[in-house]
């Protein structure tokens, strides 16, 4: 499953270098990440509400070229990673409808239980969760 | 009770307009906010452990001249009302020793259970708190 | 004019009390106040290039009722007031399809010199645009 | 020359799971970033108004353990790697005088011209900058 997200580039995200700033990225990863577990059939909200987090461990991002207030950006997501313990999206950014991403990143999460914060073996203790999240995987893409 | 604050304007709060953007200003109010609060003794962390939020009703900020990114701000604050249900603080930004303040602002919060947002009165519920915020009260300059 | 814009609430708007922070309210009424103005026929960003810009000169905010992660925001938003000088939107949030507003906000401007941020009369500097806002003011409501 | 920067976790910078949000760390970075070009001997915006920007190429961080309000961080930043057309920066943050450290990011950097965001050979242009940032890379540590 591969799914795509629009933000349109804010004007408090800009800054004086008269583009979008660059801590303003894993923000857009996030409401990308947000929706493509929606369209999993498994709100964050919900995930949270029913004891698990997935806290990033890691986060890389790729400054391709800049994007400027009032942009149309295009994100699409995948889930790059699959284990019990951990998990990782993969994200790539268009704006504008060109057919070259102008921007990628990558984060990486761990399952942990939303109160203690200790990891969690997401397989053993929500097995229905883990079965769905699988089925999302590219199969020829990415790693499991 | 007058507290002082410092921050400095951060990159990332800068706009394409090339000043600070407008709605940093209620997070450097925070700042202040918390730094009062620790100052009068009662750290906001230890408060909301204890089961009382104060979260905003409303905010008003006076946007004098604006402020650049390094600017080395000064932000006074005080308290400007308590009652058993509500309180307010008023805040005098200065930037680089100026002696005119370039910005005011002034937040109004409620006290409430922190578990259920539920109004409390805080002098019958923690009266000790009630007493202790009113001694901040600068006598002449702010109603009670 | 009334225009209508949306908004998901994001989990980087979210702060420790489990609602979105307070601070981000102007980032939408931005949000919205920019497609105003582009429904208006007058996107923003074309205004900066032309050489003008409003910064703020005062804003209020009223929070009635908090909102929390993946809210779904509408906001309704006009033009209050316009002299050649001074122009305030006002903004009408509502959640998830309730009828009744859980916040509202408005926001007070200068009309200013892009490059010198001295302040312009715009119905004398760019009559063309001081025309085309006036036309956006909904008779009844607001004042002129 | 490795810098020490500080700065207290901000409310608005927690979120719901009750710790600072990841997107706040790369903001942090540029807070010490800007202290270590400041300490170098030259301010940032004095080299954005000579014409160079440095805008990130890419960026990293590695989230070990969270933090929240009100601690008190602690950025060792320092310059690891420098040539005509490139630079990075590493940061290591501490909390609440921890002997460990809870976070680590790396920053990767462009030498751009201010008006054009044309790549610009630092060492050719702006050799004196050149030469007083190559003075501050710690010669064991890091790659030249």
């Amino acid at each position: 499953m591969i799914t795509t997200s629009h933000v349109t580039a804010r004007y408090a995200e800009t800054d004086q270098m008269q583009v979008i700033h660059h801590a303003v990225y894993p923000v857009w990863y996030e409401v990308a990440r947000t929706e493509f577990i929606r369209q999993a059939g498994l709100p964050y909200s919900e995930m949270e509400k029913q004891g698990i987090m997935t806290p990033l461990t890691s986060l890389t991002c790729h400054y391709r070229f800049p994007c400027v207030y009032e942009d149309e950006i295009t994100i699409q997501t995948q889930l790059s990673k699959l284990t019990p313990s951990r998990l990782s999206f993969h994200y790539t950014l268009y704006k504008n409808a060109e057919a070259t991403p102008f921007h990628t990143g990558e984060t990486h999460h761990g399952w942990v239980d939303a109160k203690t914060f200790v990891p969690i073996n997401v397989k053993k203790r929500f097995p229905e969760i883990y079965e769905h999240m699988l089925k999302t995987i590219e199969p020829d893409t990415v790693t499991k």
